[in-house]
């Protein structure tokens, strides 16, 4: 079984990284790469590495026929992403990697993002595409609001922890380093290669987008509001992202009890791994590739641990967790195409 | 069909990349992994981004049953190839990535590698795998002597052209810019990310080794002794490899008719593009791929031209040739287990 | 007045560091450079960027004659300093970049470092040389042990919030991050160029030495013991470090009084400066300079602070930090020097 | 003595490395700062890098009042720089950094840059400022051209070996790498961070403006029309450039020759240097400093002869040269203010 598919906002690095998975994905065909300011073009003018890739040229989303499309991959800025969702035809299942339906209170979208949301109706359906967490209701889904790449990284090693009430629910900090691909493919000063390079900057500590959901989802977990601290920086490198989450134990609990949780939770996963012994995972570890890569160590400091959590945030941090939700809403194996040794060195 | 794959020397760079090439090949099994002085250690242990990939844990090779294996990959230092290579039974193929058999000329090698040759009679029976000009040769052939990265990007552009008569045998010069993978993993204060980075290094500027294979090969399409001026350097960078190649037309001929040639030689090719119109090939183009892309500009100095051609120096420079002229030894199709799409960024 | 300074440990890249700002230095002579493996031959042989600097050849510390020597900078392997700083006349001042004497109790030294303090003797009469914590001790020092780069990035905020009791004793976390220069330039295959690019490498989580003297210096001023987490980590540059560190704050006290208390404390400091408004230091604004830049930002969890501090770790966190405790240890002016802007780009 | 310098268009690169190497000057003191745009702001805000610099804040052109200004650095982009030199008072010595001034002939301006030559009475008293190659005429000039970064790491090399006619005037190939600094700070996609990484790029190929006044330079030494094949390149790091420059030996002269000829030309010089023994130049041996690093090889090839060049895009190919052009025209020593040792790592 082949199906189709389109995609809207082909011309960022989500959207790059979405067409490398699906080429490589044996069911699916790329019908058509939507891109209304450079419709006509092929997409190789700006992508040059995509030159033999057998692609179709970008179209106007008014120029395509959604009769005989399957599945829609949407990266549109927030926003755009709402009003265009409004308009497909219904048959369409929606695989969001913006961030226009994570959110489920509407005000919260708006105190957030900055704007009314303007598809409520279709936020109801949508499902928090965190694979493995929610992976019957994505089963189910319509459409699926794929996570962003920092919540990706912090919520596959605490959901487990705070469902098991291993760990406190105040005092979490995720210090989290991305690679600079996570700020897209605008050209900006501050993203120069000379700008970029041989530093590290820290950016939205007084409250980073990305932490609205990633509060969302513990809360729903732990059955009440949690506020954590967040400090996400930019390092000198393309792919990746590391958090460091430093968390305290409930009273009596151990590092390696922490560990053991998230071992049994994610037995027989595919693509989130707890790493073996004391081994610190790292960027290249998962680059990309659609891994995560957990671990938990005790501190010096009593009654605390330290998580780190390894994914590329273009991978399973965006474009690969949305096709590895495309599996699940297709029937198809959830791994399908996304089969990657990581690229090493 | 299946084969069975034995890889000697699975600890360098090179290794690595053949492991994620062949994990992706749907008709190779990796049997053993060779590496004596590590044997009964995981592999992961050194590539910790190959722990979840179901590896064999390394021996030695006498260890090795030989019986159940079809090819062999070898990847050892110079010299040491060749002791191992002539106890290898004669049912098993060999495809090698190390220096050993590149040089027909036995003095040849004595003087470019300071030792005498030890396994003369293979050397006889090994053809230059320089896939897409010794197709024919390679498919019958027991022994397969893999090009150095740098002769692969040069080789390919140069050997058409030379073939036609279109550019002079003289005044030929290679400029080559490689990333610091190629010079492997073993610790060396020049290679630390301190001393590369932000650098730019010539080196080997009185005779780089590669020179040697290159001028033999043009010399052999040539029919007389070619020498030129070749000037390798390590950039900053992992993966990827660029050499611009200057050359002098013959009387007559245009830059266009040199592009017009690679055209025709290379077309229908999967892994040899030549770019459209003037576009300049970069690394990222091809990185992470077999692919070459070449293009040819004439020179504001009347009668001279710039070819510009770049690979992956892992892949199309090294293990990604080695699997695709095993493709070839066992008649599988030639691109199997190959297509990837460059990773970018 | 001119002294002249005697270098021990050159090689490293904490001694071409030194090299680097006492050619800067109007009132220094550099008369000897000692490296007992290398002696007799010239330091560019392995830093050729030191070709045209006009510097003596190396010996064997045998060969030098102390008695001409006013200073002698350190940096010679943790041990084998204390070793040699005995054996110096007493007329010599020490100014040590080594871990050697920065532990005030030999009981913590053979713990963290692995064996007996040979020079416990010595150690009594050592200064702790951060240097606007000591100045008045440093003044009158014989022997001033610098201190490490994290440990100077973590104590220059903390130190004044605890000793105004602005912040609470226990959860204090720092997780920081350095360029690869910290590593030193022996040859590692963990720091080849292809190993640190594109990754983020934390390290020493259960317990990296700098901790020690963290936490020794923290407890000083507490006047109690006091443990902290703390995360190192390895970034691809070369030069930087930057520290994030999450605080609680005392009841009823805010940020902004914290980041008061830091500028009271710093006011006029010529190398400690704290980033007006809301400015995030990056390691940039201080690279190549002996600056230290630090802020202090409210958390959106209630209590919490976020404490972002940026220096050198070549220059504050070492050779700079060095050379300003030796301008006070003579008389000179702290600056003198030291006063680079930083490169940039 | 100390002079008032103002510096026009300080927003860019060139500008930022011109207020380094000022402000460690003795003789000047920075007067003003102009740039219209962004009149009334702090440079700071641009450059955080300089917020304790005790700089003034930027004015227009109109605010300044030129009477108490001895020189003007000028960095605007081509065709403005001639606007505004025009209004300066004749007192003012014009160091200008712009390509405005570089051709002597208005067509040869028109024919690369697009546009008429707006100050040809200006042009006619303008000295190209190769510093060692024009010391004298620089030193009663009112307006000095500064080179391009390219030019001056090709021209340093080739005009004494066409002067001494050492190596034939065809042929000769230049193989240029510079650091992305070299393409400014304005957004542009290509010079992202992501799209620069890990990529080496010609560009260019058909006519980069700076063959203009290469060739301009070479034509006159030559006493005929010089052509040249000139390729330059940008590589992913920060600052340096590095030449590779393939040129033909006369008849019976060597490689030696070429060297020692060299040797005897810069003998002497503070600034420009010939690498001992085979040492090869690299970026990093002459990073942020004035330095020229350069040395000659012989080919495999008779009669052949490989030149490496290294400098600093940014200090001897821009901002340093300009500052010693500015030494030279007050009468202060050459090096005055230029004394910096490379920082390395």
């Amino acid at each position: 079984m082949t199906i189709t598919a389109t995609i809207i906002g082909a011309s960022g690095y989500t959207g790059a990284e979405l067409i490398r998975i699906l080429l490589n994905h044996p069911n699916v065909k790329i019908k058509s790469l939507i891109a209304d300011s450079s419709a006509g073009k092929e997409l190789s003018e700006s992508y040059p590495h995509l030159a033999f890739a057998g692609l179709p040229k970008l179209i106007k989303i008014d120029e395509e026929d959604f009769k005989g499309v399957d599945v829609v991959f949407m990266g549109l800025p927030h926003g755009t992403t709402q009003e265009v969702a409004l308009k497909l035809p219904s048959h369409v299942k929606i695989i969001d990697i913006s961030a226009d339906f994570r959110l489920r209170d509407a005000s919260e979208y708006e105190k957030w993002y900055g704007h009314k949301h303007q598809a409520p109706e279709l936020q109801k359906g949508a499902v928090y595409g965190l694979t493995e967490l929610n992976r019957e209701q994505i089963k189910k889904a319509k459409l699926v609001a794929c996570p962003g790449c920092y919540p990706t990284s912090i919520l596959l090693p605490l959901i487990p922890l705070l469902e098991k009430k291993l760990i406190k629910k105040s005092g979490i900090i995720a210090d989290s380093k991305s690679g600079i691909s996570g700020a897209g493919r605008k050209a900006v000063q501050a993203n120069l290669f000379t700008e970029v390079n041989e530093n590290v900057k820290p950016y939205g500590i007084s409250g980073h987008r990305h932490v609205s959901e990633i509060e969302q989802e513990l809360g729903l977990i732990a059955k009440e509001k949690i506020m954590m601290t967040f400090t996400p920086q930019v390092v000198p490198l393309n792919r990746g992202m590391l958090s460091c989450i430093y968390v305290e134990n409930e009273a009596g609990v151990t590092s390696e009890q922490l560990k053991k949780a998230l071992e049994e939770k994610y037995k027989g996963e595919k693509f989130v791994k707890i790493a073996a012994g004391n081994y610190i995972p790292t960027m290249r570890d998962v680059a990309t590739t659609n891994l995560a890569l957990i671990n938990v160590f005790a501190d010096r400091v009593g009654g605390r641990s330290t998580i780190i959590s390894a994914i590329d945030n273009l991978t399973k941090g965006a474009s690969g967790q949305a096709v590895q939700n495309m599996n699940l809403v297709f029937g198809f194996p959830e791994d399908m195409g996304l089969n990657f040794t990581p690229v090493f060195p």
